[in-house]
């Protein structure tokens, strides 16, 4: 049974334990069809809880949901040409529909950039219509050679926000706005922290004027881009003409943002969080906060399920997220050893003996027990969430900063990409970041915001550097 | 003004009005690509709330959300008989992707019992796996001739629960509790009276052993076909080999049940109460539930509004949900008129001189104004909501009890499915139904379930009747 769950241990191949958790953890399958994957009902009820985090703080903001179609002409992709040269070799295309050829072939919807262009070219006409603030949950279609499951898959789930304003400025604060709100859900609720920052333009999105992104690093030191949000510019108000009369009378482009998240940030919260016996869930994303594991013999069965399901009924009462693990079939070893792989904060055991106490034994995920007041539970642990949440937050952020380097030589740069991020000068030439990917495989991640107004020369060709900063380098997923 | 928002009169055509009160109450647009839709803000805020409490009431009874893929191998779906010939002259195909011919075309999913089947072959292995009780919220594609927004779309979005049972009592229990919930949705949320029943074996979804059904009756006395739910027996079971170990040891063939709801439900939401001025919107499911329309000149302005906003904070604070239309660029007479159009249950009117009384105008969208305390509206309103509920339910209640008529000839058979539902006899055989379906458009809709026993001759044939009551017959949409 122990050698059933048995997971490889990261050190040994981080990748087959990034496999095997997933499936032994029930978060995923492999579905039937090259790429895909089955979110089981334990994996979506994290997503479920990432959406609703995300939706309020959306609406928060002013943002509306709505639903445009998945079927995308062929030749919407092709009016803008950055976008459809980035997207077109992923593409999905159904040529047959009711039995017959269809005249033009139709995209399955790699992103709504085009036809959410093309319906706001009929509803935009005056300033009044100004700003759009639109978002969409949905599934998206990205035939990739390489998949993994929820880092990169031929379908996916996420959200996909849309928004047109009547200035750059009101455009670019909404990128960063947006961007926020992502930082926020990644270390606030997923206890991940990030760096926030620009990408350069070999890595921005096909279509954008630029892309902002957060960058999580995992726990072999690769780097998980986790949600990203673009200033487009005009580009797609031009390509769609998306104009309105503005209040000087004068008829304007929209400037239009978007920006997306999406089940990969499950893949972050496994690989930034996750050990050698499985998930560690963040309490406030995780589906189970909190599960009770009630030991008994068949004669003191009753009286313990019945304290264990009055327990139940408080910690539920008190907001938490609680399951009770009553299945007769399974020893209490086993439901440990599960609970555990399944990265649920806390458990609580409750035997006769503890009953008799009035107590029961708290065992927190990140390790360490403790005894505590039946009577007294319900009442500490949000408490104890809280410092889980931190203690999880701290201990992430402290792998990172250990897996960070600053380095002025090339040689130091291939060293510090091996086990996490380099930050590093650079040209801002596009052939030299290529040849650093071909001769490394690390890429640049982001020009973080954060950094200090730093000068200096190149770290692969001496060049005086862009940017004004160091650039963050990794190896990425 | 009143022109540009003005609706064709529904007793002119109704079909008119619907399209141009969807269009204009921006609920919906039309999609590019030909039979698809655009689900707006407004409409998709409705869609959100039937979503939350279908998916409460889903929780409620024990299910978990999942997701499966898109993209389902065209052989799967050959594997049920029944199945394939029911769906595939609507399938959409993808035959190419990632800039390749794939080997296997790719049915986008026009629903998941088989790809769902096929992932519980790999999981289900004992009793213990039992029951399977998920639920999908997603969209699918099916790819209709004659196309109407909501009603039928070449992509839709709905929810499809899926369950797995030991026995056949476990999987029709399921059944009737899904269909009682539909029914709930329909009834106690959307005020819309519905018919519980069984549909004929011409009528049952292809694959299922049978299916049972919601019918609605619309304001032109057509009927509305508004969830669903099947049990499927052994069918998909035996086609991808869904097998357990029993208790007692044998293997035996999971029985299964599928349930499904759409956005088609916001069609009949519209079509059952909505009248020449627009949508009636049911108020707990409507996204607004009270609108407040200031009335100011330019002098008593600030002071109206910010009572306005005032008011709007407690209506909020006594959980409603409220609109503010606090727009300058439009006069208050365009504003009513908009928020008719839009449906919303309450308006409450508020000028200076309504102030100056500590008052404020509530008008009904089902018709009447009174004057009432400012004070005491956020206590008075969540009554006044729950009593437009009950008038709304009762007016469509009457409406499709006036338009319902027992009938035991042809002749009146025909003059009844003009204007309504005709109850009528029929012999249960299949080329019958069919020949009343060319002779008349009108279809059996079910056998209903709480109709009284009563045997008769068949209103087209003579021969004896089936099914041991009157049979639902409408024309449907």
């Amino acid at each position: 049974m122990a050698k059933e769950k048995g997971l490889t241990p990261q050190s040994q191949d981080f990748s087959a334990w990034y496999l095997e958790v997933i499936q032994k953890a029930e978060l995923a399958d492999y579905g039937p069809v090259r790429g895909t994957i089955v979110v089981r009902p334990y994996g979506y009820a994290l997503w479920e809880n990432i959406q609703q985090t995300l939706d309020r703080m959306f609406k928060e903001t002013g943002h509306q949901n709505a639903y445009f179609p998945l079927f995308i002409p062929m030749s919407f992709l092709k009016k803008e040409a950055e976008h459809v040269e980035g997207f077109s070799p992923e593409l999905a295309v159904v040529t047959h529909a009711g039995g017959e050829e269809l005249e033009e072939p139709l995209a399955v919807r790699p992103t709504s950039e085009t036809v959410i262009g093309y319906m706001w070219s009929k509803w935009i006409r005056s300033w009044r219509d100004l700003p759009q603030l639109l978002n969409q949950w949905g599934n998206v279609v990205r035939w990739e050679m390489r998949t993994r499951p929820f880092l990169r898959t031929s379908e996916f789930l996420w959200q996909e926000g849309h928004t047109a304003h009547a200035t750059r400025e009101e455009a670019e604060e909404e990128v960063r706005r947006m961007l926020s709100i992502y930082a926020k859900l990644a270390r606030e609720y997923a206890a991940i922290p990030v760096i926030e920052g620009r990408k350069t333009e070999k890595e921005k999105f096909a279509g954008a004027v630029y892309t902002t992104t957060i960058e999580a690093m995992m726990r072999d030191g690769k780097a998980l881009q986790s949600g990203t949000s673009h200033y487009l510019g005009e580009n797609f108000a031009r390509a769609f003409d998306i104009k309105f009369q503005d209040k000087d009378l004068q008829v304007k482009y929209v400037h239009t943002t978007s920006w997306g998240l999406s089940w990969r940030f499950i893949g972050a919260i496994i690989m930034t969080h996750g050990d050698d016996q499985g998930l560690i869930l963040p309490p406030r994303l995780a589906p189970i906060q909190v599960v009770v594991v009630p030991i008994y013999r068949e004669e003191s069965r009753e009286k313990v399920l019945e304290v264990a399901l009055d327990l139940k009924r408080r910690l539920l009462q008190a907001g938490l997220r609680v399951h009770l693990d009553d299945r007769d079939q399974y020893t209490p070893g086993y439901k440990f050893h599960e609970w555990e792989l399944k990265g649920v904060p806390y458990r609580v055991e409750l035997g006769p003996k503890d009953l008799e106490a009035g107590e029961a034994v708290l065992a927190s995920r990140l390790g360490g027990k403790e005894r505590l007041s039946l009577e007294a539970l319900p009442a500490l642990l949000p408490d104890k969430l809280a410092a889980f949440h931190q203690a999880l937050y701290q201990r992430a952020l402290d792998f990172q900063r250990a897996h960070t380097h600053k380095v002025d030589t090339y040689e130091a740069f291939k060293e510090a990409v091996q086990e996490g991020f380099a930050l590093a000068f650079h040209c801002g030439d596009k052939a030299c970041e290529k040849a650093i990917q071909e001769e490394t495989t690390a890429t640049t991640r982001c020009v973080p915001f954060e950094a200090e107004p730093e000068e200096g020369f190149c770290v692969r060709c001496g060049r005086p550097s862009a940017y004004g900063k160091r650039v963050v380098f990794a190896k990425a997923y």
